[in-house]
């Protein structure tokens, strides 16, 4: 009789990919200093990709599809360590942050702004032009 | 004639929650330390109820409820700054973590497990005996 296909058991040491759809949020640490760069996306293809190259590359849901961090403007992110959290739904990579800011609006970190009660505050120096790094928006 | 209801403008100074449904991911990050701590959710009305009590109010996906963190643990979470980041999709909360830690396997944060080419490799102590704090599972 035909066997039925063998089932790949899922990876123990990986994220919990339930398919080749599923998001998962990944924070992005600077590994010196422990500022939050950001928060991005990544599919399973994503975070392959990441374990493959040393640098991270993340699922962008507005364009669909794979977003190499550092493409345009040089602003890589070497990936120094790898963390899963306690459900392995959540990816946390400490990384060096290569050039002046993780963020597209000049900043170091996208948290650049603080919520107060008269409203938002910019907390931190802009790093970088992002008109020259990316042209006039 | 009648007027049409004024639509209510999006609070500049919030995160954008497009509805009451809308999940947003939050980042605690220990705010002496810099340790990222763990990454939950807010719905709107767990982001105001943040707001109104200095601690941190989640909203938990799985038991489809707020999430008061701490209530069960005593573990709770000061809120000493709320960022927001470029696209006011992500919360970045910087706390003080109240008693041992922040997750629910012992550990002072949820990522304490490293990806390694020999698999996940846990690389903190854990700091209390989840047992004792929640129970026998």
């Amino acid at each position: 009789p035909a066997m039925a296909p063998t089932p790949i058991p899922p990876d123990p040491a990986a994220p919990v990919f339930a398919d080749t759809q599923t998001l998962l949020p990944v924070i992005a640490q600077d590994d010196q200093t422990g500022e939050v760069l950001m928060l991005a996306y990544m599919n399973r293809e994503a975070y392959e990709e990441t374990l493959r190259t040393g640098q991270a590359v993340y699922y962008s849901r507005s364009r669909e599809a794979l977003w190499r961090k550092g493409d345009t403007s040089g602003h890589v992110q070497r990936v120094r360590a790898i963390l899963l959290d306690c459900d392995r739904d959540t990816i946390l990579l400490r990384v060096e942050q290569v050039g002046a800011g993780a963020c597209h609006e000049g900043y170091r970190s996208c948290f650049f702004r603080q919520v107060t009660p008269e409203g938002l505050r910019v907390v931190a120096e802009r790093v970088y032009d992002p008109n020259i790094t990316y042209g006039p928006g």
